[in-house]
């Protein structure tokens, strides 16, 4: 199932998103009675896909993600891989939705695009043990884990270079049911491919990043867990489009802009 | 004037402390209509502080810390001095309030106290200039940026060596009128002395931290700033109390328990 978030005339609402770009009249949305962190029920209203405005799937209290999970890309910024996973943060502030633009930030010269598999988490949880992992998730979506990659070499820690709004692009809808073990990753920049992975691919996986966090810290529902980004990224610039796409899931489109 | 955040039978409110402890009968809290993020008004009705529990006096969306932020704390890790300020984020989940138990995290064996002054954000904010930082503050508390030490010297960032539950104790209260630029700050441990400081030992002043944050991300009304540790940091045991004061503001203090 895939759950959207979107706002049509002011409104805010989820929605489950039925048929593709292949069903005649295109997708739809049957609209949500309350939201998708409980058990709920579809109100049967439709909505065309097209008439909306998708916003981020979810409003994360925090988002937290993994650096050099796949050993190719820890390889290409010349990193060795680390023992345990390097985990950092991205705030809230960073998040935007499907569509949204990425603006450009003012204080970096070298801004990379970072494709990711992202993980909603479903419920409030924490010391999560590797056999429940599997519960505490309500599903995937994408991500773009955007990167001032100069702030990064030059700030030992990296809540600029990874915090600055509109670093955490999300979407465009939460998948509930995937295996997310082996799955292709792809980014382009104008329609061409800049990475190209498999989640098979991780150093560390979901189970172990999941029971790693939670060992430390509370997630809630909403939270997000990024995990790591193949090989290939580069930069990004003022006008460029990139797309993020996860077999299973969809893709996650963005336009670079300057910051206004 | 001092804003307090407290809960009485159950309901959480604002209030103003009035008063100190050698006031006859204790100070009392004055209860505020509405919230200390816009003008307010004091209700008249006034409860002994004694009487209430104090929460975190804000509920951060999230913490922005700065690292190596005085000179002789960061010799005595060994570290040199960065060019700019390092910044990290704690996350909303780690914020506990004056009273509140640290508890000892299950993957460190080295956890340290590390006395900070809190600047608690009044107004949604970014790109703010120099000038104009004094009117994004509404004012300072005391802040514990508590430390897997181990943790940090091992994983090259510190979601989880600074960021796992009650890893931010905030307090007692917000202090609204308050000149910061030269504080005493103090840390003791079972009432022995550990960190002694002053905030004009900061090598990156409040306004240097407000505009260098800000240049990449959007404050919000309650996020706290942490603006380093003097030298003396040290280790915490289960079962000692652990007491920041600050010249002006007051003391917040904690004790530590074996997280159940």
């Amino acid at each position: 199932m895939r759950i959207a978030r979107f706002s049509i005339d002011g409104n805010v609402a989820f929605g489950v998103v039925e048929g593709d770009a292949s069903t005649e009249g295109g997708p739809v949305l049957d609209i949500i009675k309350g939201h998708p962190f409980a058990e709920f029920e579809r109100s049967g209203q439709k909505i065309p896909l097209s008439k909306v405005r998708l916003l981020p799937p979810v409003l994360p209290n925090k988002v937290v993600a993994v650096a050099r999970n796949y050993a190719e890309h820890a390889a290409e910024l010349g990193n060795e891989l680390p023992e345990g996973p390097v985990t950092f943060f991205k705030p809230s502030t960073a998040v935007i939705g499907p569509g949204d633009p990425i603006a450009y930030p003012s204080f970096s010269e070298e801004v990379h695009h970072e494709a990711e598999l992202a993980v909603v988490i479903g419920r409030m949880c924490r010391e999560v043990p590797r056999e429940r992992v599997k519960d505490v998730i309500l599903g995937y979506t994408c991500a773009n884990d955007v990167t001032a990659r100069d702030v990064q070499r030059r700030e030992k820690q990296w809540a600029r270079a990874k915090g600055f709004d509109t670093s955490c692009p999300l979407g465009p809808w939460v998948e509930t049911e995937l295996d997310p073990s082996d799955l292709g990753i792809m980014c382009t920049v104008n329609g061409e491919q800049r990475q190209l992975g498999r989640t098979a691919e991780m150093v560390h996986s979901i189970e172990d990043l999941i029971v790693n966090i939670t060992e430390a810290m509370t997630l809630l529902p909403g939270d997000v867990v990024l995990t790591g980004t193949p090989a290939g990224v580069g930069p990004l610039n003022v006008g460029d489009e990139v797309a993020v796409t996860i077999e299973g899931i969809g893709t996650l489109t963005n336009k670079v802009i300057k910051r206004g």
